[in-house]
């Protein structure tokens, strides 16, 4: 069982040009000090949030209750300029559950309806509902093939088109969330899935992208024990070159 | 004249799993806030700074000299577990100023190069060396055909995808350098285009990402009054229902 | 039962002098910034953290247990160029506990000891053993009386004045731990008194600064519970115009 | 010639306890954060600014012209739940200069005038007009002394103690501007003062609270030029065990 949530910012595109246009330098620190204080609560509680779109956040939340959530609700509301309105749906996949806090989000009301504040409206799973797996992908040699040769908008275009190629593949075929996680490390929320079809992804996506690639799979009962296993996996994958490496989480919260 | 600033952090890769991979949620913070330093530093002085992949931060620094490159390098090493390496350059285009920053950046060693610490090199513009132009992109109706309609993953999805041709194309067609800066925004650096190419970029993206969307575009002394202007432009094409709105930069820093 | 926390920068001293005096925004920020990571984390746990000196954070911290000290050392150490190390006791009283914190702490070596980096030791209580008293204190009418009326270090030093007294005779006599949180409140955290003793330490500390103020009471599980009904209680005493007014904790956690 | 500044939240006690009171943790993070963003805009200007109440920040900002203090007023309305007013002025000594910034602010309206909303009133001086001494003091031997001997308590509280007592002779006899920045230091905005005048103020203050102290006196065209000198000052008299040492400013912004 997988839970997610989606945070959106209340009316976010109205107050960026209310009374007149704000700098894009200022929203752009704020939208990252609002995720970084979002990341923070949820890492704190082993789960995992992800930008997105910076206005819309995504985040996998097994063991956050909805009293967590609205308390960083609340914490949000007490030190930024905004709001934000929450989210929560359990699922038995990730993209099913994200689908779920998606509808959710939307029967609260439209992210510009301008009397939508801070609703919280969802359902949360058991605390001890099931373990979450984490595939954690980057670019073989990515340094020399890509950082150190090509200028940094090439790079940058030519990781988001690999990260674009992966992302889709992964949600429509194999029901997972993946995102860019920054350089050219991808993170993603999968549900349970063997060996072989991580190479085939690999395959499939290498062969539309021509970028070779690699991957660390871990499973835990938080989200933050199951990535550390894949970092873990990842960096064995590194060591005894290796596409596919699959490890157990940690049964200790490793910090 | 386009001046354009790439800071690199130095050795970051093997930094962040060094003795063992460090947690996904404190590595987000910490980039997160990073950004938020750099983009507060350049937005101070008028010019635009984008997260890009997050260990290599892309920003455009029209009158910016060398000095303060260096007292934001500084600053960082004072306050973070990391430094940053910077590549400058100026260029009659934005993606011939950001070729030349990204040699810059490479001449002064590998990104993974562990002796490469907080250099700075490159060649800075005069203060007063030309004009920036911005086009400030955005999806017609995005929060009816997109927020409020589809689950948060697929619109993501969507979003980039129409960002990445849109980037791409800019790039490749334009000498531009285009910029995703949260909800369905995406930001510019443009030389200067007349109205019919702006019409004619709409045209191939919309086609192949089926799309619909506008721009404003603004020219000014600095990025920031560019870019202001290029938000009021996006803001009238709304209001009288043009695709296309070319206004001038606001004399002052209006912020 | 009192659980006290100190974090203490390691060799913090040298370190703002190499290789060369640091600049002092510099360094307000990082401190800054240093205290918002902690008083969040521990805010998130229903404890408190006080700035104090700043390199030195007191904090009340019943309910986290070392493994949580353990993950915000290591969560600090991936974000910020300095570590901590840190002391925790449990005590009888506020005064007690820190004091055993502190030894803790020094036992762990000095804090110019270059070898000590990110220790973590002593005792933390069990997560139910007893509760926490929180005294709120602000001065009567603040912004009338001063802000409005004197010039900004004037009022400045009148309140740090105040506060030293209040806080010096809080810790002689009543064995509690007084601090500045900010404007004209003080926040201590207390063993059981009655509110006769209140008065008294009203009239004493008044007799001597010749600054009239108020006290909300509260008491609950954790600080923060005590901390929102000692809120309370000094709303209620300006409201009524009561010098002391005791409450007890909210039963459930108050966001 | 000092200028002045003084940053005050509008009408925040109020907002503090409106609809009811607010975590105190959310408090000090938002105080910690709006006094970093000061802090960290002052300091990129070669400016000073003190945490001071929290909701009443000074600083000293030879340099900044009035459109600067709106950027940055603008800025925190962007960003932030809440606004700050603005009151500067100039003065011969630090203790006018901050008297009429004061006053100015005042003039605007009460700290608890919800009419009052980011106002921004006062005189600047040409960028050119004079230079800044700061005085840095520090106890000597402060770890051996205070915090490797005593609890962490009672260090605060000499160290407070320490400081209020000198902070208020520089003010009433020197006409200076004295502010507790962390750990034993101290650092105090002044008029030119000679040799003998600091060796005066370490003799009283010492013989009344039994804390020997150091200052390191440094000039300059701005207060962080000034500063750094000081500190610079200050290391050398910790080397060659004087008391006093004074120091002429860097010519260059040595970051």
């Amino acid at each position: 069982m997988i839970q997610a949530t989606v945070f959106q910012v209340d009316d976010y595109g109205p107050w960026t040009v209310t009374p007149s246009p704000r700098p894009e330098m200022d929203l752009q620190t704020l939208q990252s000090r609002l995720y970084a204080e979002i990341a923070g609560f949820i890492g704190d509680r082993e789960g995992y949030a992800f930008y997105t779109r910076g206005d819309n956040i995504v985040a996998i939340t097994n063991r956050l209750d909805q009293d967590a959530h609205e308390r960083l609700q609340a914490s949000i509301g007490n030190r930024y300029p905004v709001t934000v309105s929450v989210g929560i749906d359990v699922g038995d996949t990730p993209r099913a559950a994200l689908a779920g806090a998606s509808a959710q989000l939307r029967a609260a009301g439209s992210a510009q309806d301008d009397t939508r504040t801070a609703t919280c409206r969802g359902e949360t799973a058991d605390a001890d509902a099931g373990e979450v797996t984490v595939g954690h992908f980057d670019i073989e040699n990515a340094t020399d093939r890509l950082t150190d040769r090509l200028d940094a908008f090439e790079v940058y275009t030519t990781v988001q088109q690999w990260y674009g190629t992966l992302a889709r593949h992964l949600y429509q075929e194999h029901e997972s969330l993946a995102f860019f996680v920054g350089g050219d490390n991808v993170v993603a929320i999968c549900p349970p899935l063997d060996q072989e079809t991580y190479h085939d992804v690999i395959d499939r996506v290498t062969s539309r992208t021509d970028v070779p690639f690699r991957v660390g799979v871990g499973t835990g009962k938080t989200t933050h024990r199951a990535g550390m296993a894949a970092k873990h996996g990842l960096e064995q994958g590194r060591e005894t070159d290796r596409a596919v490496v699959m490890v157990d989480g940690c049964p200790t919260p490793s910090v």
